[in-house]
């Protein structure tokens, strides 16, 4: 049984877009206070939201990377892909859990928003129940994307969605449709069915393709204007609205 | 006709959600760097996003109040509103003009994220054709309330809504429904109707009611807990997605 009284404190960190300048002074604060930073990252690759924040990382800080078994290889809806996943969730916080339990306060740093698409909710949902915890708000990823590109993305009464670039072609056009402003992420191998759904939904010339948004490898442009299907699945595309913009 | 060399620079700078910790690194930094900062408020009222960088404000700094004629006493869809609140714009499009001109970096300061639902878009739509910009992306006030709230909003391959309150009880009960997760805003007088269309939609048992989120008066209860409709106009109706959450 852990002790509420003598275990750490568990922090979720969002860390924002890309840019480093873009954390928050309380993420910062947090990267001071904490004995332990974990972050999640694909075995063999760097960690994002560890790139993001390694200049403020303080001197002898414990890292504890957290690295995904499986993630886009397999389809996300084989048993064998969920069970994996949920095994590596449980044996991350059980990891996280154990650090606790010794009194340690542990950031699980998060790019953008730790409670909007986060993997750091897979933890939360474990470890909330049994340890205090504390979410810190980060800008989230589609911020720095539509700032980056100078465009105004909802305003007024504005009906604004976030749709996966995974659903059907005709649910993506009807959604499309039905909103006066989108976002859609995880384009990657997507992309050709999204432009025939964008083309449906008369979307197509307002929409803008934008990669790595707030970092030095911005990449961004309209999409009606990209010639090719290349994207990675971290692209967005975003479909400005505020039709009646003066 | 302004020389774009020789004439400042206006910066849209995300403020973030309230507590004053979490702007960014960036937003700091613009405030030192700002010969004006511009910020929106209601007459007779204390400007939010200025309440938020007070302490943070340089000595000596020029401040421009933007004071909004009218707001919420007026029909949205009049023509009166509407022609009120245009030149209410186009006027402090042209005293920040001014100031561009004259060399000035002038630094118009948004609760939130200046791109999403932000009346810096106003100023922007009006001066991004004639100065250089920069948008500085910020936490949005939606993200500060699931954060206070420890609320996972939306994960894996949720549709994700942002509904504004104003609109139809028939229209918010369909979108709540087609939709995994959601946000409400704008929530003030039209609390009952929202109500029923939670009820309708399923939702209402999932429903969570957020007052002033991170700052020190903040609210937050079940709304299904809720027991009055006293609600202000910038209250938030947070409707959690992730279903399947472990």
């Amino acid at each position: 049984m852990s002790d509420h009284m003598s275990a750490g404190k568990l922090l979720g960190v969002g860390v924002g877009p890309g840019d480093p300048e873009l954390m928050t002074l309380k993420a910062m604060r947090a990267l001071g206070e904490a004995d332990v930073i974990a972050h999640f990252a694909k075995a063999g690759n760097v960690s994002h939201s560890r790139a993001i924040v390694a200049q403020h990382l303080r001197a002898g800080v414990i890292e504890l990377p957290l690295l995904y078994p499986v993630t886009t290889e397999m389809p996300a809806c084989s048993n064998t892909y969920r069970d994996a996943i949920a095994d590596f969730y449980d044996r991350a916080a059980a990891k996280i859990a154990a650090r606790l339990e010794a009194g340690c306060t542990v950031a699980v740093i998060s790019e953008g928003d730790p409670m909007f698409y986060g993997s750091y909710m897979h933890l939360h949902t474990r470890l909330a129940p049994r340890f205090a915890t504390e979410i810190i708000a980060g800008v989230t990823g589609m911020s720095g994307c539509w700032s980056a590109a100078g465009m105004p993305i909802a305003q007024g009464d504005d009906v604004f969605t976030v749709l996966p670039a995974t659903l059907p072609e005709a649910e993506l056009a009807r959604r499309l449709s039905d909103a006066d402003a989108a976002v859609v992420m995880k384009v990657g191998r997507h992309l050709p069915k999204l432009r025939r759904a964008l083309e449906a939904s008369g979307r197509l010339p307002r929409a803008i393709y934008v990669e790595r948004g707030t970092m030095s490898e911005e990449k961004m442009i309209p999409l009606a204007a990209k010639l090719d299907d290349d994207a990675p699945y971290f692209a967005v595309v975003l479909v400005p609205g505020w039709e009646k913009r003066p």
